[in-house]
């Protein structure tokens, strides 16, 4: 089974190492749009564009399903992805995370909060905020949306545990750590994962949810593929970029070994 | 006359209001690549294809002059644009930045170093480095260059006076305030004039150089234009934006009263 990844950078390598991680039989195909990214800052007609455009390559090399491992794209381009890719599934971050956190909010007392981070396109398309109000309607569970626009670039300026960035987090959260019930914070872009650490350490007592896990569990009934452990099987990437000379230097290896 | 000026976004907008000023008489098209921005992130490649397409872009409206009012694409593209754009003069910031660097020089002590503040396009690109150190070569004076690129999302993100910005500041120019003859900084980017104070005070006793200035007098040469100063004229300005709207909110007035 040949699964192909879509990000418009390299934050969708956190959602690629959990597919590989489950899926270690299938083909993946990350392409990441390096020559367009960030997509966070863009409008939204421009973020379809790019998102169809990446659409059609991809289902040119005969893809089974496509995990768009970018929130703002899931967020703003789902429709204009399946328009492309006609029968083969079109899998988004918003729908998983949004499952996960409703998951992880049952272990949470009357009255917790949820929250999501995300990039400020993210955030203004309401596609989080939609979803996870209509689920929680008359339940008591509030829902907000920050939008952390300096976190990416500060990411990937390697300032993952610069005091700096922690103060970024800080900044962002501040308002929610607060708050009287810790409750569910969903990490709404890619590359959030990799700080997970600082966030948790600015919500003191919040659960907070990595949606790339979730999105394995729904590409597991979408695309039919047997999730599977099986020791030594290696999944096999090839990796495509619009801009290959501006992939920003990243170690698979030291990745998989911090995982 | 008419003069074009382009940016990757609206960074060029420091370099367009110093225009303005000293040419009240022009009609000024200022192009942003806002559907393309940032370009400090991206391949040489890359941006010489695109500042090529906003030259072509630029040419077909009839313009006297064009001022690349971005250091990234001037240190990268100059040729390819000037290739699209025949007789009309290019004109770039690096050239003008360093010719303004060698003038307030000529107020150090011997030995006063050059420090040249960019994104890292810029920097890696080593315009400004062979440009300055071919002209202080046998000089005494050492030529640094270093890569900011938080400085310009955390501006767009309306950071300026925030002390996260403040401590990004000082993390990237603390090993030449402590140099021992304080010298000229040059404000390699056209977002960096918005937080000249914050440098300034990162950098006591330093001259910080706001390369905006000096590519006005370039185009006086360049464009035959007149500098006037002609009280009650107004110039004309046309905005063109690749993405407009993804422009981020920016208040030409209070801009101009801060000037």
């Amino acid at each position: 089974v040949r699964i192909g990844v879509f990000d418009s950078g390299i934050g969708g390598v956190t959602v690629l190492k959990e597919l590989v991680r489950r899926f270690p039989v299938a083909e993946f195909l990350y392409l990441g749009d390096t020559a367009n990214v960030p997509y966070g800052s863009k409008s939204p007609a421009q973020v379809k564009a790019l998102c169809a455009h990446a659409a059609r390559e991809l289902g040119g090399r005969g893809v089974d399903a496509v995990v768009v491992a970018c929130n703002t794209a899931s967020s703003l381009a789902l429709p204009e992805m399946q328009a492309e890719l006609g029968d083969v599934p079109v899998i988004g971050m918003v729908e998983s995370g949004g499952r996960a956190v409703l998951e992880r909010l049952q272990e949470c007392p009357e009255g917790a909060p949820v929250l999501v981070l995300a990039t400020r396109a993210t955030v203004r398309s309401g596609a989080y905020g939609a979803l996870l109000k209509k689920a929680l309607v008359g339940t008591g569970h509030a829902v907000f949306e920050q939008a952390c626009p300096l976190l990416v670039p500060m990411i990937e300026e390697g300032w993952n545990d610069h005091p700096i960035l922690a103060q970024a987090v800080r900044e962002y959260v501040s308002p929610f750590a607060a708050a009287p019930i810790p409750g569910v914070a969903l990490l709404g872009c890619t590359h959030y994962p990799w700080i997970q650490p600082v966030i948790e350490r600015a919500l003191p007592g919040w659960r907070v949810v990595n949606s790339a896990r979730a999105v394995g569990e729904v590409l597991s009934r979408a695309a039919g593929t047997a999730e599977s452990s099986a020791a030594g099987a290696e999944a096999r990437v090839t990796w495509l970029f619009t801009d290959p000379e501006a992939v920003p230097a990243f170690r698979w290896e030291d990745e998989e070994s911090n995982a």
